[in-house]
């Protein structure tokens, strides 16, 4: 099956392997020194010096951290949506207690930095602004770039990102650009199992939850910190993910943190160019349009669930349908990690063959 | 390394095997039939007809996850404890808001009903009872039995449990005895990698949740149960984990559960029975000693790091120490998940050898 979802993504043969490796202590000498070297090589990708810590759960949990650990119940956020994925980082902080004040873009649309300055303006008292760096239910990516500056010229907040689906393939300048917090999952452009949650958290993060008094305790920074100084966390890790990240981040760093953003983008326009020939609509404007997600509009003839099966069924092609509102509108097509031209070529084949296949 | 702690375990190499399985997709029929079947085949382990829950996390979560789904800030809990685990247990609850009460026994011995009833007639309000089944961090194993029982007939409380070093080895009757909420995680009796935490709902649980107001987002059950009817999680799962658990009820249920405990039950005993034979001393009661995990008192010329050390590095054995207030004063054989009597001979060698080494 070539399996073509945005995460989980396939894993090359050298991590395959390591997941068969027999289990170590996790209070002992090699798994510390291990996750001393797993943050190293991260901090190299997330391109911080902040502290980076492994939660052992799905990307959401990082998610939940990011608010928990740095907002106080009543605190405003300033919570840019426009996907499943934007309004689920709304959720998260509605369901602390924090006062969210949504700005939503159209879906399939990038946010506006314009917009979000107006909008800080006109709420002064905002802590924080979440964001997502590539909204997988749409296929877009923020300029983050762009967004970091609106966000420090005209405010003191924090800037929370949910970088599930984007971190690691797609250039984000965690110290340079200014985020408080950055979370991805192991699933995505990490070549490894789902399982685990890696978070950045800069001074200022610091500095928040030193005073942050939403309810933690699984997620708290603080014991995570005196935890990491030992090269440990504070509860038992998923430490076969870790093996396998371990064996990823070589990979990436092997191949040149450049060199595999270069690649996404690369296989990204293949993607988009690749699904125009076969007379299809891209969703997601070309401007904003992600390296690691293609949204794809299913034609008004056909049918989004008979697309997707007769292309496993028939074509062994995995791909993803639309999410939320975009169910039955959209599918998608995933291209990140471990991903070539040539994976996209089977894609798009099997996708011709079976539209042709539901025309007939 | 003969790895002996309390968990991770070692897994077994049919386990190993399907961890180098490549990924699916969580939204499958593939990956749905998987889960379901899991769930089956873990409810008879738990011994329940109750909704059964796959949290990926580690078993701490799964704790986090039973406190707030069924209670409100201000609510009066009573929190058993004598032991780390007893401790972390209260300290999440009061993390969120919980009115906690705790009951403190000596470090060593188990819970008394007796006074579990005069505390719960002492305070007519409490809301639920939580309760460590095996605690690890002495080796001691409640009656559990009992505390359900004096539970029941002095009060309504819920009764919560972390089951977490138990579940699986030892016979705990989720259904019969009456147990609310009940967790357990992957690494321990379940042979296979940290990563899941699995969690028992009851129909009384079902009930407290739909008024419980903790925050909670990653972890709420109405978002689990949902997804769980399509065989699903919310989030995206531990997938890799999942196929190590669908195997490993499979050798569980192949060797069945009436023999896993007798199993476990027997090399409890072997261990505590070769122990003593090295003129060593059991730090936890033998009424209430643990047949997943020994602890043993370090003899006053040793020291507890250079005897782990030593068989360790010398003896490619690798046992726990002592946790919180314990440490340096006991070390902790784990035996449990996949264990057998040569296993624990092989532990009782290399203690011996590196006794005598010290003593030279």
């Amino acid at each position: 099956m070539n399996l073509r979802i945005p995460g989980p993504t396939p894993l090359p043969l050298e991590i395959l392997k390591v997941m068969g490796n027999q289990m170590i202590n996790h209070r002992g000498p090699k798994y510390e020194a291990m996750q001393k070297e797993v943050v190293k090589k991260l901090q190299k990708v997330f391109q911080t010096e902040n502290d980076v810590f492994l939660f052992t759960s799905s990307g959401t949990g990082g998610v939940e951290a990011s608010i928990t650990n740095t907002l106080s119940p009543g605190d405003k956020v300033l919570a840019i949506a426009a996907g499943v994925f934007g309004d689920r980082f709304a959720a998260c902080a509605k369901a602390f207690g924090a006062e969210v004040v949504k700005l939503d873009f159209p879906w399939g649309q990038a946010a506006d930095p314009d917009l979000i300055r107006k909008k800080l303006k006109a709420n002064p008292d905002t802590k924080a602004v979440l964001v997502v760096f590539n909204e997988t239910s749409t296929g877009v990516t923020n300029d983050m770039k762009a967004i970091a500056e609106v966000v420090h010229e005209s405010s003191d907040a924090l800037i929370l990102v949910d970088a599930i689906s984007g971190l690691g393939a797609i250039d984000l300048r965690t110290d340079e650009w200014g985020f408080d917090v950055v979370v991805t999952g192991s699933q995505k452009a990490w070549m490894c199992p789902p399982g685990l949650a890696m978070v950045s958290v800069s001074e200022k993060a610091w500095k928040a939850h030193a005073t942050a008094k939403m309810p933690r305790f699984y997620w708290d920074f603080t014991a995570m910190k005196e935890f990491a100084e030992k090269g440990q966390t504070p509860f038992t890790p998923a430490i076969t993910t870790i093996f396998a990240l371990d064996k990823a981040l070589d990979m990436i760093l092997d191949e040149g943190i450049e060199n595999v953003f270069a690649r996404h983008r690369r296989v990204g326009e293949h993607t988009r160019s690749g699904v125009k020939e076969l007379g299809l609509e891209l969703f997601a404007d070309e401007s904003c349009a992600s390296n690691t997600v293609t949204a794809v509009k299913v034609p008004s003839d056909i049918q989004a669930d008979e697309l997707l099966r007769i292309m496993r069924e028939d074509h062994e092609v995995l791909i993803a349908g639309g999410m939320g509102r975009l169910k039955g509108k959209i599918v998608r097509i995933g291209h990140l990690g471990y991903v070539f031209e040539e994976d996209i070529d089977e894609v798009l084949e099997a996708m011709e063959a079976s539209l042709n296949e539901l025309r007939r």
